[in-house]
């Protein structure tokens, strides 16, 4: 495990000859490859990723540059951003400005990458059930602070929730973050006013860990009234981003940061959301990744609990928690009781009505399928799997990809 | 049907020549018998109800009055009453009495009785899983009001919760008593201050259907303070009792009260209550009777709603519900999301862990077995079977009786 807060903002940024040299996974290339691909598609993208897992960062970047691509979601992916052989000059120019501000890159190559984020290899569920073309796992990092990475995320848990929150939720997401940071779990949210604010400042009341995650540069306090918070976050604890120094806090990142939030953590918490929010959005990720999707209820007369409620009432393997135990107890899994209850996706699926479980049997192990072929084999006409598949859908049984219908990753 | 409206207090209390004669079921002596044995014994219990099923209530009245009974269980349940003699004079006193306030006795024979309250036949359970002695249906209720007993219980759903409720839950349940009431739908609670109290003016002040399960006499306004609530509560509803005219509220009758809540009604929804309460032994046996157990969350700051949070927590078949509409969705069964929700035993008999499912499977179809011998059929050791035994209970797909544990009656 390298030791970043020797030389915060250097360690990542710097060529490192331990990791094999400057071409290999985690070097210098390959980070300077991986800044400038996120910065000519958004992280998360499809294609982008698909070229660097076939090829790796650094030839990938060198066959976007040299040859215009020949996939028509790759060209569609990065013609929206400036000449293709911009990108290697902005990330060198990036990762020398990160080093001054003290921001380094970590890398899937590095001992501090947060494995957990890689289950987001298989997921393709977005809220509305539509396809999400960003839900891929981050290409790299940026981190502002002391604490190695991946540590300080393995125990951590997510609280998200409202900007707009009320005093109740302020209150117990204070409460929450202070108690699991007490009790050495690293709190992780957004930057945003309202829970993401209360969570950050209840970790750091208790002296804890906690670690932002924005959707724009490292370096840039959004919102500008919590910037004396980042301070301290960067102090205390991590503030974490995929998009290079520079980079502003765009409308659409916050639903791409989301995914990261979802899967860095443990489990995550929401404690107030109105109907159809941002929060919600994470939590539905949350359970497609069969990890604890925790709820703290509220009054049934405030509508800054309606998302909470609809989320438990949306989703039977939504939890409600009411205290930080409850939350330990679901992130940790202690005691026999819930060892025993039936949550994982094994038994889901012994859950199901008849046609349900019919489709469900129909979609292959490996590779996808199509309505109609799942119709075809579960001896059901179309309009009924379509509908049996939203069920499913929603408990995080199948996911719906650009290819058609398949099985979500296994659980871990 | 009859219509009691007419003669208010005497078409049960009479004799019936349409019910086949004064000794059959739903006759002057079934009915008298049927009183006599409700002062002779606690309601719901088990030894003089299995006399009943057997004999008949006039013939078992006139065997424990004739004859010493052998049966140790039957014989500790009346020795507690007066001589046995007393008991028919007794009863005809009552229903004099009651035909002068304006209380009839309804009984199994009568067109009125509400047939639901017959599946606590087969209901043994209680909250701690000890065995219950008084969960037996009830042999006939007292009723003051004009409206019949099993039309107006046939659209029902019970309210209820803690006399020491906030403000929160008395806004809570009065306005969705009165939604529920608005909607056509009968309001059953008990006679308390709190949520109790809250539910009837709710559907009172929508000009609704309400009805007062009592545990004492139906003329008894008690607690005192709500004893304009009654008289509200007659002329628009119904107030029921299984305890003769002067019977006293007892603190144990509240408990065997509470089991008929449970039976009358389509479903019980808990509004406010503190952690063990007398509302969630009423959800516990919604739970086993297989209906919908609604549950209305709070403030996780109020220790009013400890008690709902545990349900919801303790239980994957209890359901939130935030308003009339959802609760609407859980009795009503509208819609095609709820019809495909796994909910029912047969569903979560499937999302077992291996070792509750073999345990499962060794209870026998008919009749009854012990813990040492489900070991034996399933192979585990006792200590093992006992552990998964408490989480089936719990599940409501076991129940335990006097003779061993046994499967539960069959959902309506």
């Amino acid at each position: 495990m390298p030791e970043p807060a020797e030389r915060s903002g250097t360690s990542g940024a710097s060529p490192s000859p331990a990791a094999g040299g400057p071409a290999a996974a985690g070097g210098y290339d390959d980070r300077v490859a991986r800044v400038a691909l996120t910065w000519l598609a958004e992280p998360g993208n499809r294609a982008v990723w698909a070229l660097v897992q076939r090829y790796g960062a650094a030839p990938a970047l060198d066959r976007l540059i040299e040859a215009e691509p020949a996939d028509r979601r790759l060209r569609a992916s990065v013609t929206a951003r400036s000449t293709l052989a911009d990108a290697r000059r902005f990330a060198e120019t990036a990762l020398r400005r990160g080093e001054q501000l003290g921001a380094r890159v970590v890398v899937p190559g590095d001992a501090e990458w947060p494995h957990r984020v890689d289950d987001l290899a298989t997921l393709e569920l977005n809220v509305s059930g539509q396809v999400n073309r960003d839900v891929r796992p981050p290409l790299c990092f940026w981190v502002r602070g002391g604490r190695p990475l991946g540590e300080t995320l393995d125990r951590s848990v997510a609280i998200v929730g409202a900007r707009a929150s009320t005093e109740y939720g302020v209150h117990v997401a204070t409460d929450l973050a202070s108690a699991l940071a007490g009790a050495g779990w690293t709190v992780v949210s957004g930057g945003a006013f309202g829970i993401d604010a209360a969570a950050h400042r209840g970790a750091i009341a208790a002296d804890g860990r906690t670690v932002a995650v924005l959707a724009c540069g490292v370096e840039r306090p959004y919102p500008a009234g919590n910037a004396a918070m980042f301070e301290r976050i960067a102090e205390q604890g991590l503030i974490v981003s995929e998009w290079p120094i520079g980079a502003e806090p765009l409308r659409h990142r916050f639903l791409i940061r989301n995914r990261v939030i979802a899967a860095a953590t443990a489990g995550a918490v929401m404690v107030e959301a109105a109907a159809r929010s941002g929060a919600t959005q994470t939590m539905s990720r949350v359970l497609s990744l069969g990890r604890p999707a925790m709820v703290v209820p509220g009054p049934v007369t405030s509508a800054m609990s309606v998302g909470c409620h609809a989320v438990l009432r949306g989703n039977p393997y939504a939890r409600l928690v009411t205290s930080a135990d409850d939350v330990l107890e679901e992130v940790g899994r202690i005691g026999e009781y819930l060892a025993e209850w039936p949550r994982g996706p094994e038994h889901r699926r012994d859950s199901l009505d008849e046609e349900a479980a019919l489709v469900l049997e129909a979609v292959p192990r490996r590779g996808s399928s199509t309505p109609e072929k799942l119709a075809a084999v579960a001896g059901l006409d179309v309009r009924t799997v379509l509908r049996r598949l939203s069920l499913l859908e929603l408990s995080g049984l199948v996911i719906r990809a650009d290819d058609g219908v398949r099985l979500p990753p296994k659980r871990r």
